[in-house]
């Protein structure tokens, strides 16, 4: 039992997620001298604040010891299985200014799945509880087709959709991931503890929250977000005026993050939010499980085992991403429009590919469109480190250095 | 019975429309004149391949008596009824280079609604003839609702979609127009013989064709272009992954028209095509009346009687018009969705406004987006006509000078 994994562990007993003060005081402290520091008190006022109701609440030991007698495991950023890359969306969106958002301090894991793999590349279906037949077979429909695709599917493990999509993953064999606004041990959605054992018998169970958490409306915004990061994108299935879903949808799309959409009858009041969401917030209308792979695309959230550091900045891109950045131009900005007629890439991709871009470095907004950023290097320049260059934190080189 | 009237006959009889020559003859020789020379065979050659064939066909005034024989009328362009101003994006379009979109000759018309009244803020509904129960309910309950809100219907009096949304209007006591692809005398469809009657009894219609046309298929796509110029939007309620419904939305968008799209239940395919123009062509998703009036609003199509020459090019915008040209940047263009953030106007508004500011001189896109017309005056200078300085062209100042 490391003094990592102790840290960790008495960090997420101690900051109710998000914390991002406490986040960022790791990052420069590391955990164990952080979880020291806080626990004596000896931080800063923004850490205080997300610390000081529980910071003598110290049950790491404990906690650590419930997950080994269940076959759970905490897994933390110091582990192979950390899933940096995806949450790297989360703190750039921080950086940004986008608020509540922040990196998970270490998440507690349930499954046969390792989580870095399973973020790879997945896909996020979401949508309301309250669902008809139609969004709950649509989702189970688009979920079987991405899994037996080998592309894992995430949800929230709530009735309607998310179990829709849980299931139809489960009936491909695929890998589907369930992330809780509560704790692994609570026993909620009452009516899904037997779908969350099939879950997890092949994917997994997340959840930031310690043993006997248990879930609050709060929390299930909160854990939208890591939903959305471990995602290359966000089908939300049927959401109604209201729907929690649309949530998920607002913060993948804040996280640069690709969202989608299923139309449904006009009449349904379970559609009104995906027709919203189309109309009204750019998302783009999936009809299909190909209709989700192509709109996704394949940039970025994973690289080849071993394959080293890349020489240019623009390695490890797909040829799509590679043409839409060969489109941008290095001073005027282009319109989506305009850069899907340069590169041939169909419109929905370039619009689901620029923010990744954007997060990889390469390209940024200026007054009139898109162009290259200026910020990085020549990407002719044999450079090292896709990402290194953008953010010169510990925690953001520590992604690039830890695979 | 006028010499032009009798001109205008003659040359429906004699060109198969779209007729681009002969609507440049026309323009520049007026149609007494023009007609004298087709008549001989006095023209160039682009004019000949487009009469040759029945220019010895001079049934004009038989034509003028079965209408008034029958209570039709002829609409041309020297008369007030004619709608100059919706078609003007005909002769744009062509000036442009848009194939098979010439202006009509002149138009044959039954019913009591006049045609330039009808074709103000109207909107045309189309779709599939092999539609569902869902999508003929659809585009029934959109035809009423926006009957009911003053606002015409046009469509192609085709079985399925466009039956449902000429009826959908006649059941508001609305204003409905049916633009034929054969003579008005063609009785067809058979099966909406009655339905035309009732259509004919306070709305319109709409042919090119002389009595006796038999329906065709390249006369239906000829008769789309219409449908499109004569609105401000087409809405596609269902279509099929090959249905004729889209060649009229892709009209109209090449027109500078709002083009907008119903969606349906992903697993149904006559909403296929509805879900293609939505996700791949830009069209809008409307799911309700008012979704279509936002999204067409009430531009430039029409303007207030005796309201004389505008001092200003943008006298005569709307708010939502006039907010968006003022975030146009003189020189570097904007893209639509920053326009939309200077602006505060809905993203779909500024698509839909962008192309019709650019009809009118307005606005025009360049590499990096949208900017302000060059070519036009100062918007402060007090110019006279919007339109004018434009396009030097008679038939453009004529659509300025009739009103």
């Amino acid at each position: 039992m490391s003094a990592e994994r102790l840290a960790r562990a008495y960090l997420l007993r101690v900051a109710e997620p998000p914390a991002p003060a406490v986040v960022a005081f790791v990052a420069r402290h590391g955990p164990v001298e952080s979880a020291e520091l806080i626990r004596r008190g000896d931080v800063p006022d923004a850490v205080a604040q997300e610390t000081t109701a529980r910071r003598e609440l110290d049950l790491a030991r404990e906690d650590l010891a419930w997950a080994a007698r269940e076959g759970y495991r905490l897994v933390t950023p110091e582990d192979d299985e950390w899933p940096a890359w995806p949450l790297l969306c989360l703190d750039v969106a921080t950086g940004r200014g986008v608020r509540d958002v922040a990196a998970p301090l270490a998440l507690w894991v349930r499954g046969a799945a390792r989580l870095d793999e399973a973020a790879t590349d997945a896909v996020a279906i979401v949508g309301a509880r309250a669902a008809t037949e139609y969004g709950e077979h649509t989702a189970a429909d688009l979920a079987y087709t991405l899994a037996h695709e080998q592309t894992a599917v995430f949800s929230g493990a709530a009735y309607g959709i998310d179990g829709a999509a849980h299931r139809g993953a489960l009936s491909a064999g695929g890998v589907t991931v369930a992330v809780l606004g509560c704790a692994l041990d609570a026993g909620y959605p009452a009516g899904h503890v037997g779908l969350l054992n099939r879950v997890a018998a092949g994917g997994a169970v997340v959840s930031e929250y310690p043993p006997g958490t248990p879930p609050a409306r709060h929390r299930f915004l909160v854990r939208n977000r890591l939903i959305a990061a471990l995602t290359a994108g966000t089908v939300v299935v049927e959401a109604g005026r209201r729907s929690g879903a649309r949530n998920t949808a607002a913060t993948a799309g804040a996280l640069g993050k690709v969202v989608m959409a299923v139309p449904g009858p006009v009449g349904s009041a379970a559609s009104v939010g995906c027709h919203q969401l189309i109309r009204d917030a750019h998302a783009t209308l999936v009809a299909s499980a190909s209709d989700v792979l192509d709109t996704v695309g394949r940039l970025g959230t994973s690289r080849p085992e071993g394959a080293g550091r890349p020489r240019r900045r623009t390695d490890g891109l797909g040829p799509q991403a590679l043409r839409v950045h060969e489109a941008l131009g290095e001073r005027r900005g282009k319109s989506p429009e305009g850069i899907a007629t340069e590169s041939g890439v169909p419109l929905a991709r370039v619009r689901a590919l620029l923010p990744e871009l954007e997060l990889a470095g390469l390209s940024e907004r200026c007054e009139s469109g898109w162009r290259r950023s200026r910020s990085g290097a020549d990407p002719e320049s044999g450079q090292t480190g896709i990402r290194a260059g953008q953010d010169g934190s510990p925690g953001l080189m520590r992604v690039r250095t830890d695979g």
